[in-house]
C-alpha cells in the first residue's frame, strides 16, 4: 500500500472509513489490472518521473489556457516528453504510454501523429531504399510528419477520397492536386502548424488510368524556415469541442510535384515509364487503422475508469439530504439512484479494461501472423476490432457523461476534470471509422457466419455461439448465475443476428435486391452487432475470473462486478432478452432484484475498486476526485486561481458596465448614499 | 415563404430538391409553432432587428474568444441588448425572449439573473415599503443583482444551506456569515464580477432560535467604485464546460451587517425586538424556481430543434458511400441508420415544443390562481414541472449529442455550432433541482395518487389514467393507431407506478420503515416517474393534433411525427411495455415495422420539418446547418479565420519546435537539401 499519491495530507474521514472497510487488498487488484507487481511498480515509477518533472509541472494549467495557449503549452510539453523519453531510454510501448499519459493526460499531442501514424506507416509501407533514405530523418525529427487521409467532404468511406496523384513520366514526378473544394484535406492532426511532412492518401493516376488510393510522402513546409511550400495552402481548422492542444489542419494542393520515389512502394509500385505494379494482397495496407481501433478500446476504458474514480470518491465525500428525516445528511453514495448511476459504469470500466487487453493482444498476435504471410485471421480481427471500437467508445463516452452528471453542479466545472475527459474521448466514436459504419462492418461478418451456420459449417470460437438452439428457454433461477447470464447474452445475440438475417432474406424474396434489403435492415444489423459485442465483453470478463490471475477476496469482488455488468445489461436491454420469451417475467423480476442487491453488495467496496485503478491525483486533475477527499478546499483554491480573479474590478466594468449604468440611471448617483 | 434568411445565395441543389418535394406548406407549420401568423412575423421582425444590429454583429465570434474575452464580449453584448430592449420598447416576455435569443444564442448572460431572478424575487417577496425603496434602483440598474442560493457543499437540498443571518436587536441589523468552508456561496450566476447586490438565502436566527431559510438583500460591491465591500470575499469560480460568458461566482461572508429592513418581509417578518412572524403559507416562496423549471422544458426543446435543424440539413447535403455498388455516393439522410438517429429526435423536439408551451401556460394559470389566494393546484404544478423539467432536459441534451455525433467529424468542430448548444443546455439537468431528485418529487406525488386510487378517490386529469385496469391487454393491430399507442403508454406508466408502490408496501411489510422502503425503491420510482412524464408528452402531442390549430397536409405530417415519437419510445423501452405481456411479441413486431416505415414516410419532409422551426442562420451559428447548404465553403472560411492562422509560422515554432529539432538532429541540417 505504498502508492506515491497517498501522501501526508489528512484524508477526509468518510473516505478513510470507506478504505478501511474494503473486503479486499487494493494492491492485489492493481497488480491484476497491470500485469503483476513488477509492471505496476514500473508504471508508478514512470508516472512519478513524469509528474515531478519541473518542466511538466511548470506548464500553465489546461483549463486556464486560451485555445492558442493550449496549443503552445502542449507543443512545449510534448516536445519535452519526447526528449525525456529519449533521455530516460524508454523504448517499450507501455513505458512510453505510462510516461506520456501521466505527463499530459487528455492533452492530445500536437506532435503525436508522427509516432503513431507517420513512422509506423513509413516502416510498413516504404520500400527498403525508401526506409533507408527517410527513416533516419524522421526518427531524429528533422522530418516531422502526420497522416493526411480525411478530406473536407470525405471521411470513413476511403474510396471516395478525391485528392489526385498523377504520374508524369516526362519528369519522373507525381503531381498532387486538390481538384475540388471537398477534396481539401481537413482534420488530420498536427497538420495545421506543426508538421513539415505528411503521408498523404490520394487516387493514383498513371497512363490515364486510376488505380485507387495510394500513399505518398509529401513535404509541406521548408525544413529550415518552416514556411509552407509553394502550391501548398494549409492551416489550423479552428476551435473545436476539445482537442484545443492539437492543430488539426486543412491542406489544399495546387499541382504540387514530388519525385516518383515519394510514393510508398513496398507493396504497389509505379515504374519509371508509368507502368503500375499491383500489390500482392490489397488488405496489407490497412494495418495502422486496425491498431488504432484496438487501442481505442483500452483508451476509452481508461477514460471511463478515471471518470468513475472521480465520481465515486466524490460521492463518498459529498453529503446531501437527510436519508431519514431529522438525521444527518447522507453520503450520496448511499442513495440507490446514485449507486445505479455509478456502479454499473464502474463494472463497465473493468469489463472494457480486460476487453481492451484481449483485443490488443489479439492484434499483436494476428499482426505477427500477417508478417509471416498468414492472412487467415484478418477477417476475424477486423470484425472484432471494428465492433468493439464502436461498442467501447459509445459505452465509455456515455458513461463519462453519466459520471459527470452524477457529480451535480461541480461536475460541470473544469475543476472536476470530467469535461476534459469527455471532450478528449468522444471523437473516438467518429475517427478511425464512424461507429455506425464500424458496427455494420462487424454485422457483415456476422451475416457471413450466420450463412455458414445454415450450411452446417464450423465457426471461429468467438462466434461459435451462433449455432446454439434458439428454441430453448433460460434456466435462470433466483441466484442468477454467471452461466445463465452468459447463455442469455448468447441467446439474445444469436436471435438478433438471426432476425436481421431473416429480414434480409424476406425482403429479397419480396423482390428487393440484396443491396436494398441490406439497406432496409441496417438499423437491426447495428442492434445485432451491438448485442454480439456486448456478449463478447461479458464473456471476456467471465473468462478473466477463471483465468487464474486473481483469487480470494479479489476474485469475489470482481465476480460481483462481473455479475453487475451482466445483470445491468439485461435490465437496460430487457426487451431484447424477453421479446421471444427466452426469459420469463418471473426471471426478469429475479434479475431486477439481483441488480438492486448487487448495488448493495458492491457499495462497501466501491472506493477501493476505483483506488485499484491507481491513478495519481496529478493525472486526474480533479478537485472532486482527489485521493485525500479534500474536495471543498480544492474547489475554493481552483476558484481563487481563476484568471478572471486577477483583479477585483475588471477593465470591462469601466469599459461597459459603468457607462451603461449611467445611461440607465440618469439620476444623480448620490441616491445610492441612501442605501 | 419570405423568411429573411432565404437570401439571394445559390442554394445547394440537394437541399433545394428536398424543399421542392415537401408534402406541406412550411409557413403554415411555422405559424402553428409560434401562435399564428402575427406572432411569427413579430418574431422575425425582432430576430432581424437583433441580428442586423451593428454592435451585435461586430462582436468577436464566441468560438474564437478566450474565456476572459467570452465574458467581456457577453457583457458588452448583453448590456447592449438591455439598452436596445428599452429603446425599442420591448415589454412583452416573448418580445424580449426572441430579441435576446437571436442576439446572443446560447451565450449565457452575465447580467441575466438580474431580470430572471433578482427582480422577480424582489417583486414577489419584498414588502410594499421595500419595493418602493429598492425596485426603482434595481429597475434602472443602479443596483444589479443576482440570486445566491447554492453553496459549495449544498445544492438541491435547500434546507441544508449553512449561511447564517443572525439578528442583532442592539443595532437593528442582521449579521450575515459563512460559518464553514462549505457554506460559501458557489455557482450563483453573475456573482463573481458583475453584480453589486444579491438576494441571498440564509438560515435566519433570532432570539437564539433558527427559523429556517429566508431571503435577504445584500450589497456586495461599492456602487461607485464597484470594489468589493469589507467582509465580502468574492470572485469568479473559474472555467467550466460551457457558460464561459457567465461569471458564476463564489462569496464568503465574514460577519457582514445589513439593516433589518434588508430581509425580504412580504411573508415572514422579524420585528425590531427580534420577534419572528411566520408566513401565512410556507409554499408561497418557491414561485421563481417553478417558473424556471417550466421555462427549461421550452429551452431544452429549442436546443434540440436547433440541433436537428443543423444535423438534418447537413445530412441532406452530405454524401457518403455508394448506396449500391458503383453508384454515386448517397445523401446520408437516405441511410436507415441516419434516419433512425435523427427523425426520432426531430419528433422529440416537436413533442417537447408543444409540451413546453402547455407547461408554461399551466404555470401562468396556476400563478394567477395563487395570486388570488387559491393554492389548490400548487401540488399538481410542482409535480408536473419537476418531472417534465427532468424529462425534457435529459431527453434533449441526449438528443443534441446524438445530432452532433450524426454529423461525423465536423460535428465535433465549433464550426458545427453543436457543442455550443450542448454545453449551454446540459446544466439544465442539474440546476433548479437535480433531475433525479426532481423525478423523485414527481414520484412522491404519483405515490400519493396511487394511494388515492386504492381508496377509490378521484384524481386530477393528468393522472386519472392511474385507475385503468391493468389486466387488459393491448388491442394493437398492424396499423398501430395513436389510440392504441396512448393506451400502451398509460398502461406502462400505471403498471410501473403500481410496481413501485407494491415494492414499498412489501418492504414495509418485511419490517422496513417507510423511509427505508422508499430509499430501497428510488430507482424504480425514477423509472415510474419517467414513464409518467413520457406518457404526458405523448398525450400532449396527440391532443395538439386534435386541437384544431392545424389541418390538411400539416396535420398529416405532424400525425406521422407524433406516431414516430410514440413508436420510437415503445421500441426504446420495449421491456417496460412487454414485461407483463401487455403487448405481445407479434404486436412488438408490428410496432417495429411501423417504426421502420415511419422513417421512410418522414424522409421526404425532414428538411421542411426543420425549416419550419424558422431559425435564422445567424442564430444557429453553424457551417453545417446553413439554410443554403453551402457547407464546405463555410467550413473552409471558418478554418481560414481561425486565430491560429494569423501567421504561417507561429512564434511557438521558433520557441519550442526549432530548438528541439536541432537537439534531435545533431547532424548538419544541410542533409535536408538532399530531399
Amino acid at each position: 500500500m505504498a502508492a506515491p499519491k497517498k501522501g501526508s495530507m489528512t484524508v477526509n474521514p468518510d473516505l478513510a472509513k470507506e478504505r478501511s472497510r474494503a473486503s479486499f487488498d487494493v494492491e492485489q487488484l492493481t497488480y491484476a489490472l497491470y500485469f503483476g507487481k513488477g509492471m505496476t511498480e514500473r508504471k508508478r515509477y514512470l508516472e512519478n518521473l513524469a509528474i515531478n518533472d519541473p518542466v511538466i509541472k511548470g506548464c500553465k494549467p489546461w483549463a486556464f489556457c486560451s485555445r492558442e495557449e493550449k496549443y503552445e503549452m502542449a507543443l512545449k510539453k510534448h516536445l519535452h516528453i519526447a526528449k525525456k523519453i529519449k533521455e530516460h531510454g524508454l523504448e517499450q510501448d507501455w513505458d512510453k504510454f505510462f510516461y506520456t499519459e501521466a505527463a499530459a493526460c487528455h492533452e492530445n499531442s500536437p506532435i503525436g501523429l508522427h509516432d503513431t501514424m507517420f513512422l509506423p506507416t513509413l516502416r510498413k509501407q516504404a520500400s527498403e531504399e525508401q526506409k533507408e533514405k527517410f527513416l533516419p530523418l524522421a526518427e531524429n525529427m528533422t522530418i516531422i510528419g502526420t497522416y493526411a487521409q480525411t478530406e473536407l467532404g470525405h471521411g470513413t468511406f476511403i474510396r471516395g477520397l478525391e485528392t489526385t496523384a498523377t504520374y508524369d513520366p516526362q519528369t519522373d514526378e507525381f503531381v498532387l492536386h486538390s481538384p475540388t473544394l471537398t477534396s481539401m484535406k481537413y482534420w488530420p492532426g498536427n497538420l495545421g502548424k506543426t508538421v513539415n511532412y505528411c503521408i498523404i492518401m490520394a487516387q493514383l493516376y498513371t497512363k490515364g488510368k486510376c488505380h485507387g488510393i495510394h500513399t505518398f510522402l509529401l513535404p509541406l513546409r521548408d525544413l529550415q524556415t518552416h514556411e509552407s511550400l509553394p502550391g501548398i495552402e494549409l492551416g489550423d481548422i479552428g476551435p473545436k469541442f476539445g482537442y484545443g492542444t492539437n492543430d488539426n489542419g486543412y491542406l489544399r494542393l495546387n499541382n504540387v510535384r514530388i519525385p516518383r520515389d515519394n510514393m510508398l512502394m513496398r507493396y504497389s509500385k509505379v515504374l519509371k515509364d508509368g507502368t503500375y505494379v499491383k500489390p500482392p494482397n490489397a488488405r496489407l495496407s490497412y494495418g495502422s487503422m486496425t491498431l488504432v481501433r484496438a487501442v481505442i478500446v483500452g483508451d476509452a476504458s481508461r477514460g471511463l475508469s478515471q471518470a468513475c474514480t472521480i465520481a465515486i470518491r466524490y460521492s463518498a465525500v459529498r453529503r446531501q439530504t437527510e436519508i431519514s428525516p431529522g438525521g444527518p445528511e447522507a453520503q450520496i453514495i448511499d442513495y440507490q439512484t446514485q449507486q445505479h448511476k455509478l456502479f454499473p459504469m464502474l463494472a463497465t470500466a473493468y469489463a472494457l479494461h480486460f476487453t481492451g487487453q484481449i483485443v490488443y493482444g489479439t492484434y499483436l498476435q494476428v499482426t505477427s501472423q500477417i508478417e509471416e504471410g498468414n492472412l487467415d485471421q484478418i477477417g476475424e480481427l477486423h470484425a472484432l476490432s471494428s465492433g468493439l471500437k464502436a461498442f467501447a467508445s459509445w459505452e465509455c463516452t456515455k458513461g463519462i457523461e453519466e459520471c459527470r452528471m452524477a457529480c451535480g453542479g461541480h461536475g460541470y466545472s473544469h475543476a472536476s476534470g470530467l469535461p476534459k475527459i469527455y471532450v478528449d474521448l468522444t471523437p473516438g466514436c467518429t475517427y478511425e471509422g464512424e461507429n455506425t459504419v464500424m458496427m455494420l462492418q462487424t454485422a457483415r461478418y456476422l451475416m457471413k457466419c450466420f450463412a455458414q451456420v445454415e450450411r452446417g459449417e464450423k465457426l471461429p470460437g468467438f462466434v461459435s455461439y451462433l449455432s446454439t438452439n434458439l428454441s430453448t428457454k433460460s434456466s435462470m433461477t433466483s441466484d442468477v448465475t454467471l452461466d445463465c447470464l452468459v447463455n442469455a447474452y448468447e441467446h439474445r445475440a444469436a436471435r438478433m443476428i438471426q432476425t436481421a438475417a431473416l429480414r434480409i432474406k424476406n425482403l429479397v424474396s419480396e423482390g428487393q435486391s440484396q443491396q436494398e434489403a441490406w439497406n432496409n435492415t441496417t438499423q437491426q444489423l447495428v442492434w445485432a452487432s451491438r448485442a454480439h459485442c456486448h456478449t463478447y465483453v461479458v464473456k471476456t470478463f467471465v473468462s478473466m475470473l477463471s483465468g487464474g490471475t486473481v483469487e480470494g477476496p479479489v476474485l469475489n469482488v470482481l465476480t460481483s462486478l462481473c455479475k453487475l455488468y451482466a445483470v445491468y445489461g439485461v435490465i437496460q436491454h430487457m426487451g431484447e432478452f424477453i421479446q421471444d420469451g427466452y426469459l420469463s417475467t418471473t426471471q426478469v423480476d429475479m434479475v431486477m432484484n439481483k441488480l438492486m442487491n448487487l448495488l448493495k453488495e458492491i457499495r462497501p467496496d466501491a472506493v477501493a475498486l476505483v483506488d485499484a485503478f491507481d491513478y495519481p491525483d496529478a493525472m486526474l486533475g480533479s478537485c472532486l476526485g482527489r485521493y485525500d477527499g479534500n474536495v471543498y478546499q480544492a474547489l475554493y483554491e481552483y476558484a481563487k486561481s481563476s484568471p478572471l480573479n486577477q483583479k477585483d474590478v475588471l477593465d470591462s466594468y469601466h469599459k461597459y458596465l459603468k457607462p451603461m449604468r449611467g445611461e440607465f440611471n440618469k439620476n444623480d448617483m448620490s441616491v445610492v448614499s441612501k442605501l
